[in-house]
């Protein structure tokens, strides 16, 4: 009964039209006021939509009970978690079976890429990624290689794109698994998935194909009735659901061994205590960023072309380049200044109370080089001074021309 | 500066005196309104401590930003995990520099032993474990038999506990770990860690001991300035503050792999955004669980003593049995009714709104005798109609009295 009032409170929740604005209201009650703040960082993460929090909350006070508890109230959080694959499902055009709750991206990833390799150690050992993956996926490979398997990592055009034929020419009858990221974490670059998924499958039928969709998710249409892939990760944090919390689709049939051991939840595929309230409050923030989704693709074009028209008009040749391809996705905008210390230009801009990244936070605290614009094989003057802009619907023009403003202070002090 | 402002609010929340009723008042106002239910299921999970909420919640809204963010917003964030590592160190005894957060109990009992295991493969194969002990060590010491380890599982005596001359007679050259529960999650046996660890020593000073300390941490001290295990696993969810958290004490110098790679979080140990909300909640649960020890253990002694003693009167000698040890943790009562079975006992309690566990919830759905009461070798009609009564700070002597009026009432009906 309780989970059935909770469900139903549910509709009357997507009533709500102005998310953003709602928002707003909830940051500026705290700290971090918005009108002294311009959050640009939402590809390291996103601020929670106020109807998620209200979720994760409901389910803490009124069905906190253990998921794989075998009384009613055992049952009626099972029932949240249920309710919350179907939504998760059909934002993905897949079968609730398909979905398998996790603690986040990293653990999708580890989990798809080791689950699927020592599953299929069998048939072979060789798999294949690309040089501009997220660290949570290279990581894997590598460590993979001290189980035996051997990892092969291709290179990119200057867009950052894999090449199909190149990919097709790699995969043999040996090769177990191809991984990779759908839209890249530091330049927005989205790869052409149907043209590289149908050459995979054209040079190996049985070769399984994930998808790092982190990025992905929730900013561009991802169907996977249509799309071809047999594994793929998202995550609950880059959409304004909470941290911790994410899922694995894994296509009906895919054979995967789990990576965390015990009691067998998730169709004992993906054991611990299942995170009803966050689970809950991932599925409504889904629902919600894909009720927006063009709404907010709108909003990040206009932002991406403010900000390049405008540093066109500020700077001259030579001295700003764009790192993000044009048709890449709209929310992401990868920007250099040569002779700039991309970490000073940070901090500069930190001091006016714009946020951005060098680079991506997901490298824990790591300062140097991009391995993705290395592996774009850019001009020098592209890597410089680098920085990554990240936008959410709750971004506005105003803000992409602030920012315009104080780079075109900054810059000119802090180059070298 | 808003780290300082949400960390000084810290220090006005531990004024509160009374969190038992002030957790009633926040249940009350959902829909398992606490007049109505009685909640004995606390080892499955628990409900949220408000301050935790509260605490958590004020993370979602003010620092939201990736602690791994180069930026202010991120190290502001960075700030709050450090302050909760060193919070959760002071709980233990141990050093902020060997506490790493995970996503839970589950994963810090897979990382500790497979990453242990794994490291030191080199040293020996041969690991060793009890026969209670949680899912998700059995089944890790299973899984880690397909990558060449042999693992010794110990029998145990009628109360459940190991023996110390048995553990030290297998430690050889060649065991890298030993792992125990330190509280069984289904009876409340409490190992005798001190002694256990002692011999382990003599045997073999190099090998490594894990202790599963899910259902111990917070509920009995701990303290590893004085218990010299080298790893130890503990979860949020049990003590009141948020699901999908947990952390994992690695003793300085010990060496282990990571279980999730990616972008090198928590000192390279374990990749992941993470999860600060949570994390703070967390601390902020400890914190208080902490501080109420002695009062929550001397409430669940007078509910264990009250329902034990209630039985005895009511029911005669071979109509029920007691197979938590008298010496065990107080908060843990696992009785048995001989022709009766447990799920349909649990299902007549829950009709009359009294949550309890049939073994433990940790097995997702599972409904088969428990292999913790099969290991203690009991006679069957202590494994009939075995039942778990879990106890936490708000549970009452009313609540237990109830309880007993409400067995009295069902067992004749319902047995065969």
């Amino acid at each position: 009964m309780v989970a059935n009032n909770l469900l139903s409170a549910r509709t009357a929740q997507t009533e709500y039209q102005k998310e953003p604005d709602s928002y707003k209201k909830t940051t500026e009650r705290k700290g971090y006021t918005l009108p002294d703040i311009i959050y640009f960082d939402n590809s390291a993460t996103t601020g929670i939509y106020p109807e998620a929090l209200v979720a994760m909350n409901d389910v803490y006070t009124s069905l906190y009970a253990n998921p794989s508890s075998l009384h009613k109230m055992g049952s009626d959080a099972e029932k949240v978690l249920q309710r919350s694959r179907e939504i998760i499902a059909r934002t993905l055009g897949a079968s609730e079976q398909e979905i398998y709750f996790t603690s986040g991206g990293t653990e999708s990833n580890n989990w798809a890429i080791k689950g699927v390799a020592r599953a299929h150690k069998k048939r072979g050992t060789h798999l294949i990624t690309s040089a501009t993956e997220h660290p949570s996926v290279m990581e894997c490979f590598k460590y993979l290689e001290t189980e035996g398997f051997s990892a092969d990592v291709l290179q990119v055009d200057n867009e950052g794109l894999l090449c199909p034929e190149t990919l097709a020419a790699r995969v043999h009858g040996g090769t177990v698994l191809v991984s990779f990221i759908l839209v890249n974490n530091e330049t927005g670059a989205i790869q052409k998935a149907e043209e590289l998924i149908r050459v995979i499958r054209l040079s190996n039928q049985k070769t399984l194909i994930h998808i790092d969709a982190v990025q992905a998710y929730g900013k561009i249409p991802l169907n996977l009735s249509r799309l071809d892939a047999d594994l793929v990760s998202i995550s609950s944090h880059k959409i304004h659901g909470p941290k911790g919390c994410g899922a694995l689709f894994v296509r009906r049939n895919t054979h995967i061994l789990p990576v965390l051991h015990g009691g067998g939840q998730e169709k004992k595929l993906r054991s611990g205590t299942e995170n009803a309230p966050a689970v809950w409050a991932f599925a409504v923030a889904a629902e919600i960023i894909h009720r927006q989704m063009e709404m907010n693709r709108n909003n990040a074009a206009k932002l991406k072309s403010t900000i390049i028209e405008g540093l066109k008009q500020v700077f001259g040749t030579g001295q700003y380049a764009v790192n993000s391809p044009d048709n890449g996705y709209e929310g992401i905008v990868n920007i250099a200044f040569p002779r700039v210390k991309a970490q000073v230009l940070m901090h500069h801009l930190e001091a006016e109370n714009i946020f951005v990244s060098v680079g991506s936070a997901c490298s824990s605290h790591k300062n140097t080089t991009s391995h993705v614009l290395k592996a774009m094989n850019l001009p020098k003057e592209n890597m410089e001074g680098a920085i990554r802009l990240s936008f959410s619907g709750m971004n506005t023009e105003q803000e992409a021309t602030r920012f315009l403003e104080v780079v075109q202070k900054i810059i000119p002090v802090i180059r070298y």
